[in-house]
């Protein structure tokens, strides 16, 4: 039995004292691969996928290898089936399985479970509810990782900030350092969740953060609020920019995201029309040269020349290997975290 | 090379002493998690899905993982191709390869194979032979372990022999101790497969066992028939019982399953009007109360509010967790009893 | 950081001196399993399938775990998405990221990466330019494994090289031992790189090759080139068959394969009706009694009574176990190797 604290939903479940801790004991991992090497001997922890994945399925049984532990992968379609996720529903549909069911039965097997869950895509009003993660989290007898629902994704937060640190150097203090989250025009644009986890990660950690994005592609409201919040607390500011290039203006960090539309959520041809009006949404050299020795960010995968040109991707510029790189770290350091096993490392 | 009887494609395969070893191994494996962790090393294990799986999956790779060996899971479609099963044919069809060759060659490689296979759901008098698991087991030079044929379902029955005596207490003496097989109603059904395991598996073990269905629900002939003599061996008794309530009646444990109709086997449209004529076959506490300080047991997945009411699965009288949870055990045991490891544990 | 030189992408990769040590220290992983068990301890490799696998998915797993690594398995489609291979271009269309992305990002994670790209099968020129594992090998940081490619199929060679040795005896000496590459008809037509391996390998080697196909079977024209010139390097001759009989007349062994025709390459009427012209181009006991007490080898699958008689295959004139499971000792020789772990075996 585990403490409902021990599940990572979002970034903002680890208090400053604990994701301060992950953060240097993730420094300490990323400049030794080595260290922690047997902290998992016995462990398994599950991996769930309802969505495909590339970096965060590589990093994170990568991860718990490295660890001495031992991965179960499995990917719905292949390996399982839907699962139901409400409660009190006749079961007479297309799921023939409760999360509530699967979360207890898993939570026999392995140490602790991570979730990509698919959200259903109809209504952002019902998806914004992170039901799904949330019923893992909620009937799971071992710590839930969050692996990007569609409200968040604390994994890439977690690695973002570890990134900004190596970047801009250690807490911001003196001067504030500038981020600049910019929408960028994609023929298929990302989840949400990438972007408010940032937006609110950064906040909290005390930058000046200017988002900049074309109309009709607010992000959640309640998540703006809470980023808003959060600056507010950490003597950081949220500055709502009205276009690309004030966004980027004296900017330290580019942090380019390429983020659906949610008032047309759902409604894919409304939602191609609305992204085909900002296609001049792209970042190149001559944006970045706007910044303060701007460095770009982006949480991949990344359409080149589409979303941001060849020459900044492969420029002194990019930080965007060392952003992929540091979910391995980091996410060593939040299981280690998680199954407590970071004493005496 | 391993003898024919290593392989475990019933649990009829295991003699009452090698299940009673196998049992007795378990009940310290669930005790001690710990117990044979490094059993396996060294040792690699192929597991085979022609059909998808969350609980077997998992457990089965969490056991090989626990006692230190290597799972390599295969999912057919994504990962390889249908094979051909029968000897002597002209391979001009589907199949580019023979499961004579895959067995051979994947022995090479791998220490253990376990297989799901997929019967081809055509015909019940074809599908009952169990060809596909029977000709993995001709070829392979290794122990060959079913995970779910049409025929039988041993791991299941492993794991829910292990939770009844458990729940009834050692090995049943004095007073009969009842178990009631009950159809249930869903509107998918479940292969035969755990169903016959575990009325075998029940009647072995000397059980009353009380077989309730609706009029076309018959399980296979042969499979009642080796549950008779079963019974008559063991002090046991099967009774056909006329309808779920005078079968639940006095009993110490209700297994509730919705297997689907052999008789309409193959012809989805006979098999749907056939199970909708049987809706009202569902457990609730009311049913439950007509037994003997009844528990339930399901061997999952299970449709709430349509096979079994939320009130029974939530309450006290259900088993199922534990029942899910044996599977780590009673395969680890299994595991260390085919490749010969269990010595001086 | 590794050297271009540290990719496998043909076995012409590997200089003579170090495919000789490859095959020496496989000849004892093959007499001893146990032999470098904990070699790759904290070692982890990625294994990316872009087209299904059995035997080499199979093979390398149980490689990686057998020395002590962890294997990381990706599969296209259920795992992660299309990857764009050429440089410079607008990504506008599917594929939503680039390998040179990819292959640095996974390179972060892994210490060395196996790919079996699917070539696009449009165009065999387009194809034979082998242009996404040559992306994977330019952008990744780590050793890149072709794990079969459109041109080349190196794992299967390095296998194949091992079993003519232990079948014919030593590097050939003295009297020439004879091979012959024999396409064979089945309705489905494997690719043309585990042949175009075998025909350099065994030029290479030194024996006398002779290649037998139908008209418009002809293998890449510089694929024969190079074995021709190899031929001549070695002592060993490469001589172009009229039919089977000729081809296999005094052969020692008859290298069986399938492959698809180049001339009808990406148009499947055309490529159809080319194979049913030569329905009796099949290996069976009478063609074998031509060759000179003949062995039969073929890279698998193998469709029964179709490409060779069941006579042939399960008699003792067949290899294809044997070298089936050369696949096991050769790839973990080469993974030692290739990571620099050989050393004190």
């Amino acid at each position: 039995m585990t403490s409902p604290s021990r599940h990572l939903l979002a970034l903002d479940d680890l208090t400053d004292e604990t994701l301060e801790r992950i953060l240097l004991l993730a420094e300490r991992l990323h400049a030794d691969g080595t260290i922690g090497r047997d902290a998992l001997a016995g462990a398994t922890v599950g991996l769930l996928f309802f969505r495909g994945s590339l970096r965060t399925r590589s990093s994170f049984e990568a991860a718990v290898a490295q660890l001495g532990g031992h991965a179960i992968n499995l990917t719905a379609h292949t390996d399982f089936w839907e699962l139901e996720y409400r409660d009190g529903r006749v079961m007479d549909g297309r799921a023939p399985e409760h999360v509530r069911d699967a979360a207890r039965v898993m939570s026999c097997y392995v140490d602790l479970l991570a979730v990509r869950p698919a959200p259903e895509r109809q209504s952002w009003t019902v998806d914004r509810g992170d039901q799904q993660i949330r019923a893992w989290a909620k009937h799971a007898s071992v710590p839930v990782v969050n692996m990007e629902s569609g409200l968040w994704h604390p994994l890439q937060a977690l690695a973002d900030l570890f990134t900004l640190r190596r970047a801009l150097g250690g807490t911001p203090g003196g001067e504030r350092r500038r981020l600049c989250l910019a929408w960028t025009h994609s023929p298929t644009a990302a989840p949400v969740s990438a972007a408010h986890s940032m937006l609110v990660a950064a906040c909290r950690a005390g930058y000046e953060v200017r988002l900049a994005h074309p109309p009709g592609f607010e992000l959640d409201e309640l998540v703006v609020e809470r980023a808003a919040s959060a600056a507010r607390a950490s003597g950081g500011e949220l500055i709502h920019a009205k276009d690309l290039v004030s966004g980027v203006d004296g900017a330290d960090i580019v942090y380019a995201r390429s983020w659906e539309s949610l008032d047309a959520y759902g409604d894919g041809t409304v939602a191609a029309s609305r992204r085909a009006r900002s296609t001049d949404w792209r970042v190149d050299e001559r944006l970045m040269s706007k910044g303060r020795d701007a460095r770009l960010m982006h949480a991949m995968p990344v359409r080149r020349n589409v979303e941001v040109t060849d020459e900044v991707l492969d420029g002194e510029r990019s930080l965007l290997i060392e952003q992929a790189a540091a979910r391995l770290p980091c996410q060593k350091a939040l299981l280690l975290e998680l199954l407590d096993k970071s004493a005496g490392l």
